[in-house]
C-alpha cells in the first residue's frame, strides 16, 4: 500500500478507480467498485512527477510519425489541461515516443493511437493508457500540428502517405470544457469566449451536458505552453455547460 | 481601345468577357458573348503590375477584422495562385483594405467578402470583382490564419466577436487544382501529393471534372511565399482530375 483497485472494464475519467491507502479503506473501495459482482484488479499506486501523453500515428506499411510530447494536468482522473510541448529532456520525450512506438509496433496497429504515462518520482516511465484511437491529448494537433491526428488517422488507414506532425507555433496549450452538471449542451458563455484572441473554441454539440462530460475544449497557440494556457483557459473561464443558471 | 466586352450576368473564371484590341475584333466579340440577345457593359483594359485580392469580415456592428493582401496569379482569366502576403509595400496593403472596409460598409454587409484588384502600372488600385461571401483567394486562410475566413463569416452573421486573422506562419500560397478535361471528380495521383511534406490537400467532392472548373486546392505554409508556393505547386503538379487516363 497504498496501491489502486481499478475495475477491468468502463474505467476511465475516474470512474472504475478506488485508491487504498489503509487496510481499512479496502471494504469501502471494494463496495464503491462493486467488486462483488465486477473483476478488479490491483496496481502499486505509482508517485509521479509528471503525467505525459503522445500520439503517434502508424501507416499500413509500418512507418510512423510521431506527434510532440505533451504534459496533462488531471483533476479528479479527468484531463484537464494539455500543454504542448512538455517540459521535459529531449532523452525523456525521446524514450515516451521509442516506448508508444514499440507498443503499437506489436500489435501492428494501424492509425494515431494515445498513449498516457506517468513520469515517475524516480525517473521510470510507466504506461497508464493506450487508447486505439485518436485522443484527447492529441486534439491541440487540430491546430497546433502541420497534420491533425484526425487526418493522420484516416491517412494511416487508407493506406495514404502520413503528414508530418512538426507544431506550427512554438508551443500550444488544449484545455478541457466539462459539464458543470445535468442540463443542455449548448454552452453559456460562448460569445465571451470567442472575444478572447487566439483561443479555439471547439463544441462537441452533445444534446446533454452531466458532471465531468467532456462537451468542448479549447485550444490556444503560443511562445510558451504557459503563454497558449493562459489564453485557452481564459476563454474556458467563461463557458459553462450545465448546472442552475 | 484595347478594351474589354463583359456580359452584365454569368461572368466567371474567364467566361462572359473578351478582349478587344482593334475595331476589327469587335464582331467575333459580340458573337461569343451573344450581344444579340445578352447586355454586354464594355471597360479600358487596365495594364497592371499585379493582381491583388483580400477578404475582409464585418460583423453585425460594423467592426472589421482584414485578412492579409494577398497576390493572385491568374492564368486565362482564372485563378491559379495566391501568395500571402502580397509583395507590395504596407502602404499599398493598407490602401486595398481600406478599399474593400468602405466597400463592405457602403452596403452595410456582414459577414466575410472577398474583393480582387488591379495594382496598375500608373499605381491606381482598380476593383476588380467584389464577392459577398468566402472567396477562392481565401482559402489559405483555413491554414494560415488563426481564424479561417469561413469561421469569420460564420461569426459575423451569428452575431459573434470575429477572431484574428494573424497568419501563423510568415507565408502562405494556394494553388488551385483546376479540371484538365471532362471526368470524374476523384482525382488521379492524391496519395503522390499527400507525400509531399507541408502540402495540405484539399477535393471538394465534385462528382464531375471539367476543363478549368475548379476540383480542389492545395495550401502550404512557409518562410517566403515563394518557399509555400514551391511546396504547394509539387503537390498540384501530382494530381490531376478528368481528360484521358
Amino acid at each position: 500500500l497504498p496501491a489502486v483497485l481499478k475495475k477491468r472494464r468502463n474505467s476511465y475519467d475516474g470512474r472504475g478507480n478506488a485508491t487504498v491507502h489503509v487496510p481499512e479503506e479496502l471494504p469501502s473501495a471494494w463496495a464503491k467498485l462493486e467488486g462483488d459482482s465486477n473483476p478488479l484488479y490491483v496496481e502499486e499506486f505509482c508517485p509521479f512527477t509528471m503525467e505525459l501523453a503522445t500520439i503517434l500515428t502508424r501507416g499500413r506499411g509500418g512507418e510512423v510519425v510521431r506527434f510532440p510530447v505533451v504534459e496533462t494536468v488531471n483533476r479528479e482522473h479527468i484531463c484537464h489541461v494539455v500543454k504542448a510541448p512538455a517540459s521535459v529532456p529531449p532523452e525523456t520525450a525521446r524514450a515516451v515516443s521509442d516506448l508508444a512506438e514499440r507498443a503499437v509496433a506489436s500489435i501492428g496497429g494501424v492509425g494515431s493511437f494515445g498513449m498516457e504515462l506517468f513520469l515517475c518520482d524516480d525517473g521510470r516511465l510507466l504506461v497508464n493508457e493506450i487508447a486505439p484511437r485518436v485522443h484527447n491529448t492529441g486534439h491541440y494537433t487540430i491546430e497546433a500540428c502541420l497534420t491533425s491526428q484526425f487526418e493522420n488517422h484516416v491517412r494511416a488507414v487508407l493506406g495514404w502517405p502520413l503528414g508530418s506532425a512538426e507544431m506550427v507555433a512554438p508551443a500550444a496549450a488544449m484545455v478541457n470544457l466539462l459539464g458543470f452538471g445535468d442540463g443542455s449542451g449548448v454552452p453559456l458563455g460562448l460569445a465571451e469566449a470567442l472575444g478572447v484572441e487566439g483561443a479555439h473554441v471547439h463544441v462537441y454539440g452533445k444534446s446533454r451536458s452531466a458532471r465531468g462530460r467532456k462537451m468542448g475544449h479549447v485550444t490556444a497557440l503560443g511562445r510558451t505552453p504557459e503563454e497558449a494556457h493562459r489564453i485557452a483557459q481564459r476563454a474556458a473561464d467563461l463557458i459553462r455547460f450545465g448546472g442552475e443558471a
